[in-house]
């Protein structure tokens, strides 16, 4: 019977250890914090700027170029037929809701008016038929509304919150017995982001002006009551996103109760064994995506909230939410196998990001963050006093360190491979740079090898290229990052960018991760770094 | 000098009668009553009944028919992706507001979520496209509404009110990132009507018992704060409406405060020169439909008030409405000429309605029309009172008969004629028997040899049937008039009808005054009368 009792108590154990909700005691005051920190929204109310036309032009990136065309004096008194199209153009990107309203100009109104709303970012979402749609996201995230209204005359809010540029209204339903016009429409504006930062100087390239203010804007608009990755699309809180939003946010706006507000609301809904979920929704009420665990972008919620201790001292807030780093490295620690490397497939596999770029391979990029992240939580470790409690971190990411050194790198070659197939990636070489696997000295020469090779895998997104920069910048290559800023970011603010794109390829201004580039998000959190990076480095990027 | 001040007061004089408020001294008050008399809403919850789709079928009516399926217990469990589509059946003909709610099946909602709902009254609203649209009318008044819902988990309430008995349900978009059901849907039933209305007895025949159903369920449905032409489409106070609908009212629900209302709103709502609008709207705040005159319906709104009277005794109202009753007829005499027969030319030329027969000739009903008008309004005189106001109104009468029986009576052939085409219709007959231009005797035969020439105009709605009906019954043709009933009415029923249609020609299932069938209102308050003619005239119709 005692031999039973045994049993049981350590099956009770084991489901402790399984199941127990490791958050338990700290979720509801988390929580609590979060919502304390949920910063003001600011509004400013917007009207069309001018009217404008598609115009289909090969050289114009993703082929269609908006043109100015005379009447928007005329437009709020001319009546509205059936078949009718207008592109209304705000001038600059808006996150917020729309607002119009439609006037009698004479009878009376004998049938339900209906018109459709398009709200673009970009002018490739008024240009591309959305149905059938062919996309693997959901259909819904493209932003068209059909609205009937029986009786016009009062202003009429879109319920859902839009980020656009342009509307294109087009009359599905008007009626021969009366005729109608939108005499007015406006757009509440919406961000936590404070209106003002520091204009750069006028002696700075007018291209690197240029890509700063889009880098605020970018910025300013995923500034809403957490960082989200994209308004348009996704509309939430990722861990990635988070991160670089927190540090351009650290350099520019200075709005660190949005910062802690995320980092509190991404702890309070961990999943129960500590793990962070990858991102994490408001609204009905704060929950996270189920089942949606990147391990990069967990351990980097480490290094964001040291970024957050070290630009704002809050050490309440960083020793508060120090369970959730152990947790993360911990965790992370589980995947380590005999050879002393992360190994995806050691425990329950997940989801390893680092960047859109189709067949890239994570298994040595994932080596080199989970150093960097040993690295910086250390550090955190020792700014709150707490390295007794994680004294083996160092020594892990030695051994690690080592073993990479040993089985990945390409001696010869001078750069790092990854995967069976020795896939060549600049990512692989940006992070071993970034954990301190390869010394900058190396990391230049390493680099520019990869850099040279045509077929070397090179980043998708401005997310990937921010890590880029930064090794860039750690090695020495103070001029090849400004260039590469310049290049990259510089040639979307060339190509039209009011916001910088979640996705992009100079080579292939289709791109999408989504199979239609129409759904792709084209003001993200992610591709606003150069904020960062100008403001951070000016003697780099300023001159 | 002196000449110029009587040209100046000439002018002034003639500017006061042609510009002067002949009812400003009452609109208030009027406006006043009406709203006083705003009947109370009474409410049904429904929720579908069986889940259908759609059959073609070359024998059912317009095409189509509805199949039940099974699965309506299943369906708010179901996971819905983008493509199905699915048809609920509520059961009946319903008017009000529809709710559904959508709930979360697994995970975390990461997209919104984009469903069309078409809601139709008939089969071939559900399978027929609705755009390019084809139609006369406006487009907005077909009933298909998107929604994207951001968040899902709420009830939602389409904000529109609608009239049908499907709801067809498309899912446009969903997300692979989660699963989602219809977990509810109910309609909020509207009507003023009393729920009870006295069931016919069991020894009446079974399609009359039906035919009075369907005419009860019609009614109800048009009796909501006004008497409605049509629930579905066009939502509003018509004279030519409100005057078939009282009177089966009268049978059957005795909602008189809605009666009540009606003639007090058209009458504030008038034109200066105390012509009736044809019809009114009550949203967004109560007005006419500016330019709209139909001189029948005017003329007809004194015979609704003298039946109103006669069903209430409301001396009260009828006195107070005394004046437009005056000045219906004061405004239609302008038109006679020296023929002594209504001229459409001899004034501003008035819409002559009638029927929606195309290629109706209004000349000759239009005659018979203003002598019914005239007895009408003199016997409303002599219950009020107001005989000696009104002592020419006799004779005129008179004269335009003793007109009428010279110029367009075929006396070889025993029927008027109508117009420069000595067009033969049912219609010419009809009127000239409610007139009493033609006696009972006469008036058999008229109708008699008319309905047995095939190239005869014969009636396109239950509005016109009405009229024949009424006057078949005058002239003691009552089993005719009953197999009529049976053969037009019944034959709807027959045909599947909920409640009875607009426009219906029994040889042409595809009829419509407006060009394109599926915007043809199918719960038309003018179609109703079988209630009237069966409950008024048991004897007839009971048996």
């Amino acid at each position: 019977m005692r031999r039973y009792c045994f049993i049981l108590a350590g099956l009770l154990c084991v489901n402790y250890l399984l199941w127990a909700d490791v958050y338990q005691a700290y979720r509801e005051r988390w929580l609590q914090k979060a919502e304390e920190a949920i910063p003001q929204l600011h509004e400013t109310r917007l009207r069309p700027v001018r009217l404008v036309r598609s115009v289909a032009d090969s050289v114009a990136y993703q082929g269609w170029r908006m043109e100015a065309i005379p009447g928007l004096d005329v437009f709020y008194h001319t009546a509205l037929k059936r078949g009718d199209v207008y592109i209304l153009d705000f001038g600059r990107h808006m996150t917020g809701y729309y607002s119009f309203k439609l006037s009698l100009l004479d009878r009376a109104q004998d049938a339900p008016v209906r018109i459709k709303f398009t709200f673009a970012e970009m002018p490739i979402e008024l240009n591309t038929p959305f149905d059938p749609y062919p996309g693997g996201l959901g259909r819904a995230w493209l932003q068209d509304e059909v609205i009937t209204l029986p009786y016009i005359g009062e202003e009429v809010t879109i319920g859902r919150r839009l980020s656009c540029r342009y509307v294109k209204v087009e009359v599905l339903g008007d009626s021969p017995g009366f005729s109608f016009a939108m005499s007015d429409m406006s757009f509440r504006a919406l961000s936590s982001a404070p209106a003002y930062v520091e204009e750069l100087s006028e002696t700075t390239p007018e291209i690197i002006r240029a890509i700063h203010r889009v880098g605020v804007e970018t910025l300013r608009e995923c500034m809403q009551t957490v960082y989200e990755d994209g308004p348009k699309r996704d509309q939430r809180l990722w861990i990635g996103d988070l991160y670089l939003e927190s540090i351009a946010n650290a350099e520019s706006f200075r709005q660190f109760d949005l910062t802690k507000r995320c980092l509190y609301l991404l702890a309070a809904l961990a999943a129960e064994d500590g793990q962070l979920h990858a991102n994490v929704f408001e609204k009905p009420t704060p929950h996270p995506q189920y089942g949606t665990v990147c391990q990069d972008y967990s351990l980097l919620y480490n290094v964001a909230l040291l970024e957050y201790l070290k630009d704002t001292g809050d050490r309440e807030t960083a020793l508060d939410l120090w369970p959730v780093v152990v947790n993360q490295i911990r965790l992370a620690m589980t995947y380590i196998d005999d050879t002393q490397l992360y190994n995806p497939q050691k425990n329950t596999p997940l989801w390893l990001f680092f960047d859109w770029r189709a067949g890239l391979d994570t298994y040595t990029p994932m080596q080199g963050l989970l150093v960097f992240a040993l690295n910086k939580s250390y550090e955190l470790a020792k700014l709150l006093g707490k390295e007794a409690e994680v004294k083996e971190w160092p020594a892990l990411a030695r051994r690690i360190k080592k073993a990479v050194r040993e089985r990945l790198y390409d001696k010869k070659a001078g750069y790092f491979v990854s995967g069976a197939d020795r896939q060549v990636s600049y990512l692989s070489q940006v992070w071993m740079v970034l954990s301190g696997v390869l010394s900058a000295d190396e990391g230049k020469k390493a680099l520019r090898r990869v850099m040279a090779m045509p077929e070397a895998v090179y980043p998708g997104t401005p997310y990937a290229y921010h890590y880029l920069v930064e090794t860039m910048i750690q090695c020495g290559m103070e001029a090849e990052a400004r260039q590469l800023l310049i290049d990259y970011w510089g040639s979307m603010v060339r190509k039209g960018a009011d916001t910088f794109w979640e996705a992009y390829d100079p080579k292939d201004d289709l791109l999408s991760p989504y199979g239609f580039a129409p759904i792709n998000s084209y003001c993200h959190a992610w591709s606003c770094t150069p904020i960062y990076f100008i403001r951070r480095y000016p003697e780099i990027f300023q001159r």
